[in-house]
């Protein structure tokens, strides 16, 4: 039985000086080199020794000491070759990076397999929420058939300001930039990229399948108005950037990231803030969720230290820590195509203030196939034309596409403005 | 590497039967024995084969092919004394049996220690939800600071259906055992019984020291009215049997169950009708909450095969299922008193009409280092006596005590009707 583990780190930003900070309580493990981009900048990190810098991460990665290596560098290049050197000197890896683990995770999970390694990856998605290793273990037992989550701070926080001080999408944002929340170019979370990351991962382990991520349909936030929230609350919705992945028929998969409205009733419905939460549907427990903290260094290197952990209580066993992986992920998904989903439907339209328009849209939602659940004529504006919002009774998104293409057209109807999934 | 691996199940009832159910779906696994009372009994559960039964449950402790045994007998005997056999037999344990877990966990972990074997008990607490996995080993970097939850099903419902019908605890409680949610003997319960096994095995786990169920401070529901329930509502609380095991000062731990008012902020408040949740509070993470169903054959089935699974996940490599139990528990905790813990409190109380009377308590609760946080009279009642809310600061609870004799023993103060303490 060995007595410590030694370990590298790939990166020192805001997720890495977590990790160090964290594993000062941690004897078990030594730190022996962390990679970074300048050697000389000045960091005060507690349970930083300057002696563990290196600028070179070959050296890390080529280290026949080191038996872990943590990758906190985030992005595709240089994190997927200096992975992929590790994993074939026989280290075990942990990384925190979610592009990564969505775009060529299944490679990796590969490659370790023929290595005899294992790759943890816990804070790749929700930040300190554990869900991956519960969903691979404690919830091993269950057929999965759905995952629905908030799996982007950013954008909940945005939508969470809109709908409690009535503030319009590009303000908030501005000051979420401000106050560091959102990032100077936002369109990885506005734009659901990220969330779209975290739910292909996510899928491919609830589904046991590989998840490209680029068959994940993506919405983003930034076309929400502040109309749209005020006539969600009227109706009892919150607006959310929901993450969903689910099984379909004929064993396909509906892995999607759009903003929807949120039932009252929904579990969703009082995640806001920059929480996260993650809600899961298994065939023996029911329905199971997950919430707290999706970013920041501590919460994320609470995750990447538990995986390390893991690794490290095996290893000082002479343990395989292969287990803990448990994907096996041996086929491609089939995905359901976008415009085969069935969904309900907010729909909010600009129309001429004329007797017959809401027959109109009710003829051409009752000609494409569609139920109305609630349709609501909502005064007049200053330029005269009229405000109607639509509820729809679950429809195939191809007769939705139909249906507002005619409304486009007819004479009554100034524009569709938004359409928006609901909820169940 | 094997294919498969055998196991026995002691006990075919509620859970029991889940298990078989989820285990269909699972090859890896093959039940070679399952324990019953009487083999003769006609069953109707998918996936059982009537050769398995047995009535002698030493069969399967002793059977050498057998290398895992699951316990979902429940109860002190003959539960404790199997498993021990099943242990120094060398078999891996999965267990539902929170009081056997509660009352003897700290001696069948140092047993199975001994004998190089691992217990898991993931369904003993909340039922499907997974927390205890998670906090051993994806919360594993964390100093744990604070557990609550809601732990008990039964009196969440009661207390739910108290709080939106109106409805007095015996009434519910009686319909509660005519629908099968409450036993006909209720006081495991009500009284706080089960949450106590619970909160005293997750304690356990968070602090890493032997938490003995007999130091857990106990309090029920069964003396909770609709009164205490609409003057809660009123300030903008419900009322929650809530389980707590914190850190105290002087490396003592503060472990309870009693009933409190929750506060509309805080994460358990949406907590209703028979769902479990578990808030974790850890120096890395920050807060986590985890909910879900806290009973029911299936989401406690899938708890049992999860915990299963890993064990098989190990023993089909050859690897030693060791790291997953990961529970030093070396030291005995020591418990903070009750007397010494510091809570808010609400206190309702039978006051003469007279005037003074909130001068009295005012001046009871100020002489005793209480200070009110607000102060209430509600109408006359129509044997003329007042009713008079108070909700008070934090204040020590032998100085609460001390100021409740006082306000008893007052000439214009009837009787403290409940005094019940307040989450922050």
């Amino acid at each position: 039985m060995k007595e410590k583990i030694s370990i590298g780190i790939l990166g020192l930003g805001t997720v890495g000086s977590g990790v160090v900070k964290v594993l000062k309580n941690h004897d078990e493990v030594e730190i022996k080199k962390i990679a970074v981009k300048d050697i000389t900048k000045k960091r005060n990190i507690d349970g930083l020794n300057k002696s563990m810098l290196t600028d070179n991460p070959q050296t890390i990665v080529e280290d026949t000491d080191i038996q872990v290596v943590i990758e906190v560098i985030g992005g595709i290049n240089p994190a997927f070759d200096l992975i992929k050197t590790a994993i074939k000197n026989k280290k075990h890896i942990v990384t925190a990076n979610k592009e990564l683990v969505a775009k060529h995770g299944a490679e990796l999970f590969e490659l370790a397999k023929k290595n005899n390694v294992t790759i943890l990856y816990e804070a790749a998605v929700a930040g300190g929420i554990p869900i991956i290793m519960p969903l691979k273990l404690s919830l091993g037992a269950n057929n999965i058939s759905k995952i629905a989550g908030i799996l982007n701070g950013t954008t909940n926080y945005i939508l969470t300001k809109m709908d409690t001080e009535g503030r319009e999408f590009e303000d908030v944002l501005k000051e979420a930039q401000d106050l560091g929340y959102a990032e100077a170019d936002p369109s990885g979370d506005v734009k659901g990229f990220d969330a779209a990351y975290k739910i292909a991962i996510l899928s491919s382990i609830a589904f046991d399948k590989k998840v490209d991520v680029n068959n994940v349909y993506i919405g983003g936030i930034d076309n929400i108005t502040s109309t749209d929230i005020s006539f969600a609350k009227e109706f009892g919705y919150k607006i959310k950037l929901v993450a969903i992945g689910q099984m379909a028929n004929d064993n396909k998969i509906d892995v999607r990231v759009h903003p929807m409205l949120v039932p009252k009733t929904h579990l969703l419905y009082g995640v806001d803030d920059v929480v996260n939460a993650v809600m899961v549907e298994g065939d023996a427990v029911g329905k199971v969720m997950f919430s707290g903290p999706g970013a920041g260094d501590l919460p994320t290197a609470s995750s990447v230290v538990g995986d390390l952990l893991c690794i490290v209580g095996d290893l000082l066993l002479d343990n395989t820590p292969i287990p803990l992986m448990r994907c096996k992920q041996r086929n491609g998904a089939k995905h359901l195509e976008i415009d085969n989903t069935r969904n309900k439907y907010f729909i909010r339209v600009n129309a001429k203030n004329v007797p017959g328009v809401l027959g109109d849209l009710g003829t051409i939602c009752g000609n494409n196939n569609i139920n109305l659940y609630n349709i609501v004529q909502k005064g007049v504006l200053e330029d005269g034309s009229a405000r109607v919002v639509l509820l729809t009774e679950a429809a195939l998104e191809k007769d939705l596409n139909k249906a507002i293409e005619e409304m486009n057209k007819k004479e009554s109807i100034n524009k569709v403005q938004n359409i928006i999934r609901v909820m169940d």
